[in-house]
């Protein structure tokens, strides 16, 4: 039997064999024409990716928290206030990031774990006034649930209010368009559907975001993420000259070209159809094995992962069986229900082998710790929807 | 004709074939059991390349210059007073960032490019008191200047003041001792002498450094770099428990604990001699081609780079001859004179081949610019001392 486990937690998630092999390439230097090059095309990838043609994107070396801190402290200023569309732990980061830089922050809070606010909600709260910037998760990865990313970014752009999406669990899965929904910046990082090893901060700037930045009278509390030393670089990057403020993290950035690319030769489109279709065979299969899910209903649902309740008197030993059956997926993280369910990532190169391994593997757990279901109903239930 | 270049510029360097094979090889969860034990392997193995059992230490994704920013932002507070030993473009950012975090930084700068400022000029600002923190660049990146680290600490120890070791071109490379010689903080980053494709930055806090950090009062002005996020997960980490705070960047620190394992067999009495055998040979390979360097004298010259003026009536159009010739060398950084020298790394796991195959190169570059000097002297002189 093969050793290695699939890995179908929700990042760092699966990468291609030549993403691999670009990241373990021999490493040039950083200002070598065809490193400048493989930046460039990039740089030009991330904005079809990203569906913003007119998007400044900026590469970090960083995590996605870093993506979340460059948004937050180049687009506000000691004083300024800032609306959150609270769904979960990563939204109370992103809350505590804003607080970081001086910002006074509103929380528009879903009603319960597992649920989103209105917008209803959230128009209520901007119709009070006053922000500068309103920010969302569009996927939050400790519980799955899923914004009206669309629906928020239309007010956001009718209050006048800047709008951040927190893209680190939905952008090249979850359907994004940054351009045509009129988001500001958009984020995520790189070991998401972006499909690269971890150590990649992401962030597409439009030019609304750039043009608050450059009105900006405080400096920029965080002297890494401040855009006034990476602008530049990243325009020389883009217009294939060389240029140095901190060395880019040259394999990485290679893989990410050759990722994008990969991206882009499936298609957006087609690659939104396709994280569709698997999750809902993923998800189909959990309901037909009995197991409940964090979001409270279909329509704050991930496309990009799923967060499965563990039946009665099952606990988190559900994951020891359902790897040793070959698939590695996570715990809980909401730290109000943290113990209670686990969450299975689906995105980036996932394929319908993978989801029926993974469906597969979890019925085995759950067969290990005597869930009453009937063998084979998730996997049938699945490939309904793959042969579909 | 092999296609690829000989890497020589002061990082990213050439990585071994284990650290690269590391780099690239399918990803693992970053709480995966074989995954914490390399992390934790990781974090004591920087114990011993540092050479401070005592410290805490931290990697984080991000560049140099994030390492920078987080002996910065968690050390000071606005209103504390910093001291700068300034010896160029490196020790310029220094004062930035601080500054950056509220701090208010006085620089005692060298006579002129290339020289450092003596201990006796540190200690008389010492003496008007009020710093909190010491901060210098081991080793400029910019002019191949090298500082006395083992003196600037002991002055720091004696005025009660931190110090903060710019290491990102010295660590693993040119002699640092930070326990014995009482450095608070030092970092690097991996592209450097440890050896690991670019994108991490490593830093190792002193029982000093983590004090004054738990008794700061105002939060730390940058959230990424934030110790009271990552302090916890870097104890976990080394506890051999899962942790979250953000994903580490799981390729980079497998690529690390290779490095740094194979740095410790080594031996870092043998690396630190290696090391400066190479360079004494290198440089007696420059000045036998009559060229001098940035450094004033030898004592304020780097080990791990090197700095060399082109000759009269050269400009940098010599550095394309060289790669020709099969190596690449890196132009110049500094404002003052960037158009008048190029710098030269060697270190990490540069061999006696490199230093011959660079010198060679460098030959073949001067005589396509109709540079006077002998052919072949510059190998000899580099012969000499290797096989001395």
């Amino acid at each position: 039997m093969k050793d290695r486990k699939l890995l179908m937690i929700p990042g760092p998630i699966e990468f291609t064999p030549e993403v691999l092999r670009a990241t373990g390439m021999p490493t040039t230097s950083h200002i070598a024409p065809n490193f400048i090059e493989v930046f460039a095309e990039a740089l030009e990838r991330m904005r079809e990716v990203f569906l913003c043609p007119k998007g400044q994107p900026f590469v970090f070396a960083g995590s996605g928290t870093l993506a979340m801190d460059i948004a937050a402290a180049n687009l506000t200023e000691p004083g300024n206030e800032a609306l959150v569309v609270n769904t979960g732990y990563f939204s109370d980061r992103m809350g505590d990031i804003l607080e970081r830089y001086g910002a006074t922050v509103t929380h528009v809070r879903a009603p319960t774990v597992g649920d989103a606010p209105s917008l209803d909600e959230v128009e209520a709260a901007l119709k009070e006034g006053g922000y500068k910037v309103m920010a969302f998760t569009h996927v939050d990865t400790s519980t799955a649930v899923v914004v009206d990313a669309k629906g928020l970014s239309a007010l956001g752009q009718e209050y006048g209010v800047l709008t951040v999406l927190d893209g680190v669990c939905s952008v090249a899965g979850e359907e994004m368009r940054q351009q045509e929904w009129g988001i500001d910046v958009a984020f995520t990082a790189s070991q998401k559907a972006i499909g690269v090893p971890p150590g990649l901060a992401l962030v597409v700037a439009g030019p609304r975001a750039v043009d608050a930045f450059h009105e900006r009278k405080a400096p920029v509390g965080n002297y890494y993420a401040d855009w006034t030393n990476w602008l530049p670089i990243m325009e020389a990057y883009g217009e294939r000259r060389p240029s140095y403020f901190g060395t880019p993290a040259v394999n990485l950035i290679w893989a990410l070209s050759v990722s994008l690319g990969q991206i882009l030769d499936e298609g957006m489109e087609a690659r939104f159809a396709r994280h569709q279709r698997l999750n809902q065979a993923f998800k189909a299969a959990i309901a037909a094995l009995r197991l409940s899910q964090v979001p409270v209903r279909s329509e704050v649902a991930a496309t990009t992962l799923t967060a499965p309740y563990y039946p009665d008197d099952v606990d988190r030993s559900l994951l020891g069986h359902i790897k040793e059956a070959g698939v590695i997926v996570a715990g809980g993280l909401h730290a109000e229900i943290r113990d209670r369910y686990f969450r299975v990532g689906h995105m980036g190169a996932v394929s319908e082998s993978d989801i029926l391994a993974t469906v597969g593997a979890i019925e085995q757990g759950l067969a290990q710790v005597g869930h009453g279901f009937e063998p084979g109903a998730g996997l049938a239930a699945a490939q309904e929807i793959l042969t579909a």
